[in-house]
């Protein structure tokens, strides 16, 4: 049945959630804390399922998710039926116009080098071309070769690199002293 | 009249357009060309007027933009009315849930050393923590020292430096391509 998993669908989490088995098996949150202990980040993850859900189903929503999922055909007896999720938003440049940004990419280890990934990035460029996007950005942690040969190898540019870009981020606390200033 | 200077409002665009002088002086394209030239990356400004207006201004923006205008009774008859901008909009993080993206700011050289810029990103803050957001992430060019301690004297932390995150980006050809892959 291996092959079969070759051809999970990509699909849209805001489109699909309901008619496809209702909350529990397409919880963000279980994916997001896969990742971030992946990623050895886990101490990061301070969100609850409810913000998620707000955030992401409302009316504008903060996001966009696309899941991988194993047909009903090609599914183990205990199989999971979402395997990865990619999670993104779009952003804007003042020089390029509309961005697409790819905050969270994530394949269960046991469904990798299936091309699943590679799908998955596939689709965000579809919906980015499909809206006018100029841009397909995301951020890679430097001590993930992989990932950086696997976006490398599919065109992307390392703009750390390339143009010397570095992410800065003031947390809560440090917002809360801005506003004091 | 140079002290004056110190007390720029900080407005925000899409709300003050039209009832502060239409559409010529509040153009974004003019400082987005600026801040380019700066950044010495202005071959990569490919956008127009109209694309800007298009996204900024309509049901739901694809970023929202604050002007530093120096008040008309501040104003030398030369002088210019809009001297700064930051151009931000809304991204998220399924660790954190919302977050506040600070894409451009730019304060004209001739008023820089008079606390315009600190004025925006506290504008950017106070934004972000209305709006719920737990980040306010920015990216800085590693040769532009005087950003990097911009930032962090205020409190921002690099992140690149500190967790090893670094930008790729999927450029409009490259996107083609993993279409067609």
């Amino acid at each position: 049945e291996v092959e079969e998993h070759r051809i999970p669908l990509i699909l849209d989490l805001q489109l699909h959630r309901e008619d496809r088995g209702g909350h529990q098996s397409y919880s963000p949150l279980l994916y997001t804390e896969e990742l971030a202990e992946f990623e050895k980040l886990l101490d990061q993850v301070k969100i609850s399922e409810g913000a998620l859900k707000t955030d992401g189903f409302g009316e504008n929503p903060f996001y966009h998710c696309l899941v991988a999922e194993i047909p009903p055909e090609s599914r183990e007896p205990q199989g999971s039926t979402v395997v990865g999720y990619g999670l993104y938003y779009f952003t804007y440049s003042t020089w390029t116009g509309r961005n697409v940004y790819l905050e969270d990419i994530y394949v269960m280890p046991k469904y990798r080098g299936q091309g699943i990934g590679s799908k998955i990035i596939k689709k965000v460029a579809e919906v980015a071309l499909e809206k006018g996007c100029s841009q397909f950005r995301l951020a890679v942690l430097d001590w993930n070769e992989s990932a950086m040969d696997f976006y490398k190898a599919r065109g992307a540019k390392d703009l750390t690199v390339a143009e010397g870009w570095r992410f800065f981020r003031f947390d809560n606390e440090a917002m809360r002293e801005l506003v004091r200033m």
